[in-house]
């Protein structure tokens, strides 16, 4: 591959939207063959998504949230996750957001991979982080907005049931191939 | 679960920002216990990704692209896809758009699965399909701003690749998925 033959190079750059979720960007930039084109681009926080596991007689089962999402207009069933508040280390961030969200507290958390959620019109990055050894406190702590119902989830219904309602969410797919990715480096 | 506690509902919405690509909505909504909120929604088409597998004496191996995004400002790996066109079978244009990225037509395909690419903010959907019985035609069709590089990648690699530089993209994660579902599916 040829990289100099795909690489784009951006010349301007300008805000043309904001709101509280994220901000819109024009980026006017040069093709590898001297052209020029303007692409749109969306800015928004990185954020972390969770897979709690609750490993014990009755099999491997994932803590998952069911929570109404207002772009689909639908309820999905998902891993938890939030954004990262600034300058928080990402796992710390992760462990917070699995706790506020869920009530579940994790003995272990480790990052298990990372990608663009778009890279064709997203700038930012979501993390994926497998969360062991959990411990449920019993106490959610929800912002105002956010109506979310914690329950658990066998894996082999997750795994089956991704691609259609209420399994709607792409990156929870995404969170399934790092964490199968993940079972299989650890048992090799 | 009961759907009354989470479900909101639509009171008024608002086009706000419009580009080539995608267009901005304000959706005002009442909550589930009657409070409102104001969420920002991007409407979008609907697309296709495709996994093209090559099952061959060397294995079986995926059809992939190089290419530029704008988004992430990086060189991404990827399966083939792009948006349908008004009115258009989803498999054709799954095909059709297979063919136009790396000249390969499909002997078969089928689709495996749907996902919102995210439900918070997106009300688009992506449609997943898996094509096989490939036969190289060598004719690529590109857009006139579209720059992309064929290659073969060993199934084993692109599955321990993704999460980490070049395999960056999320919904490249979230098509493995499928596809691994749709195997077990299959050998079931």
């Amino acid at each position: 591959m040829d990289e100099k033959l795909l690489i784009w190079r951006e010349e301007v750059s300008r805000r043309v939207f904001e709101c509280p979720v994220f901000s819109i960007r024009e980026s006017r930039c040069r093709s590898p063959d001297n052209g020029q084109g303007t692409f749109t681009v969306i800015d928004a926080a990185d954020w972390a998504i969770i897979i709690p596991v609750v490993d014990g007689p009755q099999g491997r089962r994932f803590v998952m949230v069911w929570q109404w999402r207002h772009g689909a207009r639908e309820l999905s069933l998902e891993f938890p996750g939030g954004v990262f508040e600034h300058g928080e280390d990402p796992a710390a961030a992760a462990a917070r957001e699995l706790r506020e969200e869920t009530g579940y507290t994790p003995g272990k958390i480790q990052k298990i991979g990372e990608f663009s959620p778009n890279p064709a019109i997203m700038s930012n990055r979501v993390h994926f982080f497998l969360a062991e050894d959990l411990v449920n406190t019993g106490k959610q702590e929800l912002d105002e907005d956010e109506y979310v119902e914690t329950v658990l989830i066998d894996e082999d219904e997750a795994v089956g049931g991704m691609g259609r309602p209420p399994y709607i969410h792409a990156l929870m797919g995404s969170a399934l191939a790092l964490y199968w990715q993940a079972r299989c480096r650890d048992a090799d």
